[in-house]
């Protein structure tokens, strides 16, 4: 049960209540000092998608490497039909044909025209191919001659060499995420196995007494787990690897040890709860013993809501954070905070997600001496960004979160935003919805 | 090799150039009379993210449960302190305390305060939680004692029973995609076995003696198959599961066998390749012959560009999509075609991508008798959403589809589209790069 303090023994709570807020860009710099991108690994190209590349590749090759057709037709010289009309064709002798993937021994010399096909590498000689359905086709004795019905101009539909990529063409950068558009030009330049950075392993431990786990049923004054399985959610979503730690009761020295284990398997520990002003906030507890004894505190209050007792420091010089047990304050302090450091151990340069304006479809009329971040939903419409505050939104629901496509900022010291004003907002990695009307 | 034809022996390919283009919203509407939603499967909340549930889930419970404390202090008569200052403050006897997860076996009766954490169960008789900070706290005899130093209003600081979620509520409806904000809910409400639908079985076929694989040194007259690993990226983002049946010959005998292989293991049948009017384009043969042999063949031309020799047909109640070999237009062709498919039959309502509008940055001078639809590239910047052509954007080429974001629209019969007007776009589901200026 962890029942450490008697009801009769006062607790000084005076250190916890006198914590020092940073603010959060202070806090977000704090962090990312001790980021660094992970080391590479070379996987698969069936397995990349939605990796991250790890170093800039360049093409070692061009594309097309040779001269390519089109479309389907003939490879002629432009020179003998730049002028044919349906009245007046050029008639070539056809001398060959080159389906693609074949190359052609022989050359187009005047008076002769190649058929070649889609993709077909263009035989020597010609400059230009004609579609199939601009020529008629003419069998006389046994060989085969095309009337060219249209004027042709010199280079028509060959792609030269080099056309689409260039040797040491830089393909794509440090940090690039892999989808679909990638994975073709990586095939198609002979990259079977991808530099990828490794995925970050994030370990995951949640506390307090009154958690119980998603399969179990409920029981006077517990709740279930919930944050354990977001926060896994959160993890993949950018690329990292969730290891579950389980819940730990609210006794520190469980706590204490189970973080230590944690922190020698994984990149990064998250840790979930216990971070208030509460007699059973362990983690605020283990901060405050750990502080300077192999760990060093970055922060332990963000002037920010939800989440402002959100917590930081560095063990082994790797990252623990101590996230609100709350499920709408530990969403937020994982966006925040935790994901700009995924993506930049992962190689993204701009880890941080670029605020944006939209205009307020309600009021958000609460004041709030810091900065306040609202779960919204973005909106595109009629040429305008909008933005409308979820319902359900306090610090302990999570009912919204499914909703959320962006945090709304509101502004430390104002008294809200009103309907049809612009406010700042941070788009979350969930699709906008967009109407054409 | 294939070369069934020989040169001298004409071609009647006046079939092929007699299709019937069908516009694209008329090619989407044949194929989704035949799609059907898969059936359903139950997976561990563990695997469930980016999934899609296959059952509208209800609560079946409410949320909280008890009605909880929203943070650390405690629990009291509101009517006692409701006129409470620093100067007159309300004497309470601490009688009891409640970390989260357990239950008071006392009640607050007049003239008693039981001290309560964030997350507790409110004990019996208090209506209202005051906050630490807002008390002070006395010890005499052996006793706790508080003095409440704000006033406190009726079920301050309690989240009631139901709050959150009322059993019977609608949680999520068929189709949603599951990401963490879902994942959390479910994991509270219970489910640690989620309803989803199955994934569909995605068969990718590519055709084409000039093909060979990523991981092989080029070759005169051949190119790097990008089609394959550019499908099975495409499928698996839109939540099916790709199966590679490899490259085959422009043999139109060997491609109906594995097609007919393929049909009867995987759920639909993706090929590539072989569907223009070239001598080599043995799809187009295949739905020739196959047209009444079981199979019903849907349409083999669209009034678009790029991909219009793009087929569809019907075996064993199967679908069965001929793509463009040409990366660009298979590209196209997926989003326009099959994501829509494949979206229906994990659920998906609306499974077409909401078009919408976007100020052209550049101008396309292009014009078309067909629908065109360009790779392109949204910004949302100053209150605009705009949008860039992609250069290298021709059917051929695939250097351009990693940053293509959307798909912009060119109407038929138009001369384009000038920089600074207004057009028509499909995103894709990139992000759009939003910035705050």
């Amino acid at each position: 049960m962890g029942r450490r303090k008697g009801l009769l023994r006062m607790i000084n709570r005076s250190q916890r209540f006198a914590r020092r807020a940073v603010k959060v860009e202070h806090a977000q710099s704090m962090i990312m000092q001790h980021v660094q991108q992970m080391d590479s690994e070379h996987v698969s190209i069936d397995s990349c998608l939605h990796r991250r590349i790890s170093e800039p590749l360049f093409s070692k090759e061009c594309m097309p490497h040779f001269r390519r057709s089109g479309l389907d037709g003939y490879a002629v010289l432009s020179e003998e039909a730049s002028f044919a009309t349906p009245q007046n064709p050029t008639r070539l002798k056809v001398v060959d044909e080159v389906p693609a993937g074949s190359i052609s021994s022989k050359q187009v010399v005047p008076g002769t025209a190649i058929r070649v096909m889609t993709g077909s590498a263009i035989p020597e000689g010609s400059n230009a191919v004609v579609m199939f359905e601009q020529t008629e086709e003419i069998q006389e004795d046994g060989q085969v001659f095309i009337h060219v019905k249209h004027k042709v101009a010199y280079g028509q539909n060959i792609a030269g060499v080099g056309d689409e990529i260039t040797t040491g063409q830089l393909l794509m950068g440090v940090g690039t995420r892999i989808g679909p558009g990638q994975i073709a030009l990586l095939a198609s330049l002979g990259f079977d196995k991808v530099p990828v950075v490794r995925r970050p392993v994030v370990g995951i431990l949640t506390t307090g007494n009154e958690l119980i786990a998603a399969g179990e049923p409920l029981l006077p004054g517990k709740i279930r787990n919930s944050n354990a399985y977001m926060l896994a959610a959160q993890v993949e979503q950018y690329g990292g690897l969730a290891v579950k730690y389980g819940t730990v009761p609210d006794d520190m020295d469980e706590v204490a040890r189970t973080i230590r284990t944690a922190i020698e398997e994984c990149d990064i520990l998250l840790v979930s709860g216990g971070v208030s002003v509460g007699d059973y906030d362990v983690m605020a507890d283990f901060f405050s013993t750990m502080k300077g004894n192999g760990m060093e505190l970055l922060f332990n209050k963000i002037a920010m809501r939800p989440g402002s007792p959100t917590s930081a420091a560095i063990i082994n010089k790797k990252l623990l954070f101590g996230l609100s047990g709350n499920p709408g304050a530990c969403f937020v302090g994982f966006e925040l905070l935790v994901r700009p450091v995924l993506l930049t151990m992962q190689g993204t340069v701009d880890p941080f997600n670029q605020a944006s304006k939209a205009v307020m479809a309600d009021d958000f009329g609460k004041g709030c001496p810091h900065d306040r971040y609202i779960r919204g939903h973005m909106t595109y419409s009629n040429q305008q960004m909008s933005v409308s505050v979820l319902n359900k939104n306090s610090s302990s629901m999570l009912v919204s979160i499914q909703h959320a496509n962006c945090l709304i900022l509101i502004p430390s010291g104002s008294k809200g935003i009103a309907a049809g004003q612009q406010a700042e907002v941070i788009p979350l990695p969930y699709e906008i919805t967009l109407y054409g009307k």
